[in-house]
């Protein structure tokens, strides 16, 4: 068994994007320029978007945050959404989910420019994605795919099952993993709530996608000797032995699945991280007018 | 088993279509009005275009149908696409595909509004499709809705493979039938030239798609007792007893899969005429506003 090292492949592509931006600097280009809007004072969120700025700075991308109280109106969300739609400086844009409940998160996706989505959640970018259009990747399932990439993981004819069908994950990973190309290629099957003997499933299959939300959820007797498990879930289980009073945990119970993988995420320090470095590798395309011109 | 009697659905749905619109004509509200755009002389494309030209009438929408010489410019064809999308009347248009090599045809699917795009084709309506929002729903992957939709076929929790992984039918339809609700709640497994043993994986199947444009390649052998078999296939196959001279083949073996199943379409009469039934479906909803708005 094989870790799939995470914290080691998003260091080597924010390395490799040190140097980009260094040869930019070098011949007097634009410096990528990412900025998120936070709202509120979610724990997670919080966690989630200083790492996002605390990449843009080890890489030397620019980045602004923009926090908002968590009673904005939407009207006024939406200015701030227009504003850096308008904002030359800006190359690309990230709205941290979830949203308060006021909200429309769906209106504010619907908001951004394609051409700044550089979280890939508008239906412009999905939509291109799974047309095999150039199109910004939803950050996590591109993580994903830059792990099978960096791991030269066989996927061509291989048999992924991805369990979950959420919209940011389970959804596009399933498309993305069957198209043609590498990494690609694959016969998938997306399982969800609804899956009946979704161990039977899981079993067949040499690449498991785990992204359900549901804390330890894939089982040891599930996976097939020798399969490759990428596990998507990030659940906080108290945990009183912590000073934080929580720990973190995967959608895939480790302990009992890893013995029989080929290769495995570990959470955290897997695909957490990669999603941060897909996030990047964006936002410098969004600079460099790689999907929809200059 | 039963057949899914595209001719009659389709029937049904024109009639239902008929009625509104007469209610329209008494309420004094817009007719429903779809064009048509061909390019060149393709036979195929024309029989397709005459039948959904056919359809309008017989459902009283009026309908427009512009011819375009084989060799027009790219620039002249945008122009075509650009007069629809600013004329008033037209609620929804349709680029009849395939178009000659010289033309991009991914610039002419950019280029129709999306609140006019009818065939479902633009990157806009097919994220919006995937990410489960109000969407106009390719054609095809419509039609197959309907069918299991009034033949009332369970389909929660239920296993279908689909075969080929096509922008039109296979990727769209392994996405609808994945999402929550009805018809739909499946576990799909998305087939394609890289499956290894797909006889296999469609023998798992209760409801198989077979959409990969070889005639008449799923055999008996490979159909699971019961299972419910949707052949999206339209080849032509030379046929010298034929006066056309060639006969219409799915991509199903009808004569040896049929006595497997307890539903199956036939070809003709299956899913080909319920495409252009939901292409009907779709221009009133253009016409009506129903996905973006009046």
């Amino acid at each position: 068994m094989q870790l799939l090292d995470g914290k080691l492949l998003s260091e080597q592509i924010k390395t490799e994007l040190a140097a980009e931006v260094e040869q930019i600097k070098a011949q007097g280009g634009k410096i990528p320029h990412l900025a998120a809007i936070i709202v509120g004072e979610n724990a997670a969120s919080q966690v989630y978007v200083a790492s996002k700025i605390r990449s843009c700075e080890q890489v030397g991308f620019k980045s602004s945050l923009i926090r908002c109280e968590a009673d904005i109106t939407q009207e006024d969300l939406m200015d701030v959404v227009q504003k850096l739609n308008h904002d030359p400086d800006v190359d690309g844009f990230i709205v941290q989910l979830p949203l308060p409940k006021h909200i429309d998160e769906e209106a504010v996706t619907l908001g951004i420019l394609p051409r700044k989505d550089v979280d890939g959640f508008h239906p412009v970018n999905f939509g291109r994605m799974a047309q095999g259009l150039p199109a910004f990747l939803p950050a996590t399932p591109m993580g994903i795919l830059e792990i099978l990439r960096r791991y030269k993981i066989e996927t061509s004819g291989k048999h992924c099952v991805v369990v979950g069908r959420s919209n940011i994950v389970g959804t596009p990973i399933s498309i993305l993993l069957s198209r043609k190309g590498y990494p690609g290629d694959c016969t998938v099957t997306l399982t969800h709530s609804r899956t009946k003997d979704l161990p039977g499933e899981v079993r067949r299959a040499d690449i498991v996608v785990a992204a359900i939300g549901i804390p330890e959820f894939v089982k040891g007797d599930w996976v097939k000797e020798g399969a490759v498990v990428i596990d998507v879930g990030i659940n906080r289980i108290p945990d009183e032995s912590k000073k934080s009073g929580f720990r973190i945990a995967g959608d895939v119970d480790f302990e009992s699945v890893a013995p029989h993988c080929s290769y495995i995420t570990p959470v955290p320090g897997g695909v957490g991280l990669m999603t941060v470095a897909a996030l990047m590798l964006n936002t410098l395309k969004a600079c460099k007018g790689e999907i929809y011109g200059a």
